[in-house]
């Protein structure tokens, strides 16, 4: 089941509560896995973290091909996987495709994980 | 590169800085890619979420067969990777293996995933 391919809901449309909450249901569960599944790459991570600690959050293919050593065409897929599960916005503009983290979403998934009792502020990771 | 076997790191020893304030390495990357890949997979999320929303955040196998219809050594398989990747603990006690969350896990995997202006106090999933 694992190997099986899923379909990709956006973050901001999963249904999902925090997993401390209460039991997943399938339907939530399935929406959550197909998020994480584009996390679950090592080359998506490390473009999602390039372009959410830039200034603006924004990047686009150009800037990206700079830091990591795979061609444009590889990298534009990845961005897709990412762009599918909500957690890149993009425009284009003149040639190039800019892509931009959606705050909303990372802290979205950051929720689902979060201990009933826990709180992000001044935990320093 | 997606479909490669990933060594999984438990996450309490992934390296990574929250996302949004520098790039991750190569190194990091690849560690906390193997530990959303263990989440990658509704099953895992639907029994990680039953445990950690049950009373004391434990379970055994015995508990857990009976809300998802699958047999005992497939629930114990995906127990063992949410275990390898360090987000949940077992015990044996008689003849039963219980699984227990680990709160700090969560907590960890929440951090690297928040935006720098974000907590997640007051905030509504």
């Amino acid at each position: 089941m694992s190997k099986s391919k899923l379909v990709v809901t956006p973050v901001q449309s999963c249904t999902a509560a925090p997993i401390v909450r209460e039991p997943l249901t399938a339907e939530a569960a399935g929406e959550l896995a197909g998020v994480f599944k584009a996390l679950s790459d090592p080359i998506r991570l490390r473009l999602l973290s390039a372009i959410a600690s830039r200034e603006g959050q924004e990047a686009c293919v150009c800037d990206l091909s700079e830091g990591i050593q795979l061609s444009q065409p590889t990298i534009s897929h990845h961005l897709k996987v990412l762009r599918e599960a909500g957690l890149l916005d993009s425009e284009r503009r003149a040639s190039w495709v800019y892509y931009r983290v959606i705050p909303d979403a990372l802290q979205r998934l950051s929720q689902v994980l979060l201990t009933e009792s826990g709180t992000a502020a001044g935990v320093t990771a």
